[in-house]
């Protein structure tokens, strides 16, 4: 399997981006294809209590990469793409990750 | 639930990285009480095409904040993290997330 990887930074309103993320960006992942599993939470600290550099992070699987690209190629996968610029006011860094 | 998040940069030899992860620290890890899951693979890539910041991520899983700090405080979580150190050339970032 391999996961895409979204690792959010601080935003500048933390209320909006979970509220918007729950009410709107929720359903529109929930909606792309071959998606295996989705996992998504804030970052609550680190071990040692140094600043984290990541302030939300959100893991989808899928079987494949070739599932992978044609999910994040469906309008679902651009829907869900495209609202990322509605909150992501700290940034979003995504990446594919072995799984 | 919640999960430990670590975050490798990328390493002065990727293939002894490898090498080490899969045949010492996989099973120090595995050894670590209270483990509900457990993810680890190398950044494959980004979908934009750009570098990507991290080289290798791994996730483990815990019932709750209490059980994960449990168990990196036991004597097989202080082996593990003792253990990053020999081959996290690149350096190792630590969160831990809602899950």
């Amino acid at each position: 399997m391999v996961k895409l990887v979204v690792s959010y930074g601080a935003p500048e309103d933390p209320a909006a981006f979970e509220q918007h993320y729950s009410n709107t960006h929720v359903p529109l992942v929930e909606k792309i294809p071959n998606l295996r599993r989705f996992e998504a939470g804030k970052i609550l600290g680190t071990p040692d209590g140094s600043p984290a550099p990541v302030f939300f992070l959100a893991e989808l699987w899928f079987d494949s990469p070739q599932e992978l690209e044609a999910a994040m190629g469906s309008a679902e996968g651009q829907a869900a793409g495209a609202d990322v610029a509605n909150f992501a006011t700290g940034g979003a860094t995504l990446m594919i990750a072995e799984a």
